[in-house]
């Protein structure tokens, strides 16, 4: 049986769904929510490709959601609908990491690649960047301000080529420019933030990175703790 | 007043429409039309689009075309449903290469970049990719098969590092790797097709390289001439 993957990208404000078959994006549908929760179209612009497809829910085989990191409330509406979905359709469901789908997106490159994606409070969501044989990988995951990463690449990579991938790097283009002294480069508009197609397509090109999980083994990689856990933790220390 | 753009593009069978405000990219469909034409939906997405967005035509500033080279009907029905749309609404047409589009989509890069697209016939529309301080150009635009592509790069940048943008690559990887004597590298899942999105933020990152058009300069890049022109010049001559 061919797949037919339905997919949710909610790590950033522009949100995405797509649809894609074995060996074709069938479809995507991205739009920046502003101010409004993903939640407000999701499922919509999920029919919506369904309908213009000419499949129903009936035909997909499964379920596939970027986990973070990235917006906490965005991820918490992806992950939800796709447990929703996956309860209902009794689907297998596939999560994927923001930053890997990110180093995905830009593809194997002869330079030291870093995934960066905005984590508010002047701070980075980053991982390094690595390709095996088995595919692509992203180590040290970390949040850090952007003259942080700066330091790091500084000690580790002076004059090396290194590029930056993702929004997270767009951001602070000028402080990145001044502050690395590595032979620097920025990914293009192509790969500044994850998208729903784009993780189907590297779960389908490296199908065992990314195993099946049940329905309550779906879980958000938030990387650093929400501020109801800070509140939460300040008020227990209290 | 912020420019607020409207742009297509149907220079592969995955057709894309996009809105994009003077920062962000509002929202973007794209389908893959199989054998249907383009013209079934480009006008149906613009509107949904519109509508999830809550803007009106009258709102839109300009219109922007990716001009290929690419799908000749593809082409034709884009730009068709530009020309209506310009005319009616008495707007700017942008009109853009979509070998450009990739490799902006791709960014610069310490390598040789090669920008490939399909055309069919066991050939690919190309270009060598340059950056200079008034942003990125297509030279040395070509239609040729894989091969010739091969002994182009063997004969220029052996052992270089040389990037292949695009799913005309892709196509063609096993080929490209065999016979390719760089240091080659394949552009990842994000810069395999132009998007109208992309096209826009291009223009709108070097507004200079594309001088507004009227409706009838508005004109396909086809690179080599299409079967009818082969076929009316080997009437003439026979």
């Amino acid at each position: 049986m061919n797949q037919l993957l339905l997919s949710f990208d909610t790590s950033t404000p522009r949100g995405s769904v797509a649809l894609v078959s074995e060996s074709v994006v069938v479809g995507e549908v991205s739009l920046d929510v502003k101010h409004r929760p993903h939640s407000d179209y999701l499922l919509r612009h999920a029919h919506f490709l369904l309908q213009e497809s000419g499949v129903t829910l009936a035909d997909i085989t499964g379920l596939c959601v970027v986990n973070g990191p990235g917006s906490f409330t965005g991820l918490r509406v992806g992950l939800a609908t796709v447990q929703g979905l996956a309860q209902s359709l009794e689907l297998p469901v596939y999560q994927i990491s923001s930053l890997l789908v990110l180093g995905f997106m830009y593809g194997r490159a002869p330079c030291v690649q870093y995934c960066l994606l905005d984590a508010r409070k002047q701070e980075l969501y980053g991982a390094l960047l690595q390709w095996g044989a088995n595919g692509p990988r992203v180590e040290q995951m970390f949040v850090l301000p952007p003259a942080a990463i700066c330091e790091h690449i500084n000690a580790h990579h002076a004059s090396e080529p290194v590029i930056l991938i993702g929004h997270g790097a767009e951001i602070y283009h000028e402080l990145f420019q001044r502050e690395c002294n590595a032979d620097l480069y920025f990914s293009g508009s192509a790969s500044q933030i994850p998208s729903a197609a784009d993780a189907v397509q590297l779960l389908l090109q490296w199908p065992g990175l990314f195993p099946p999980v049940q329905v309550y083994e779906i879980q958000a990689q938030y990387v650093r703790p929400s501020d109801a856990e800070l509140q939460q933790r300040r008020g227990r220390l209290a």
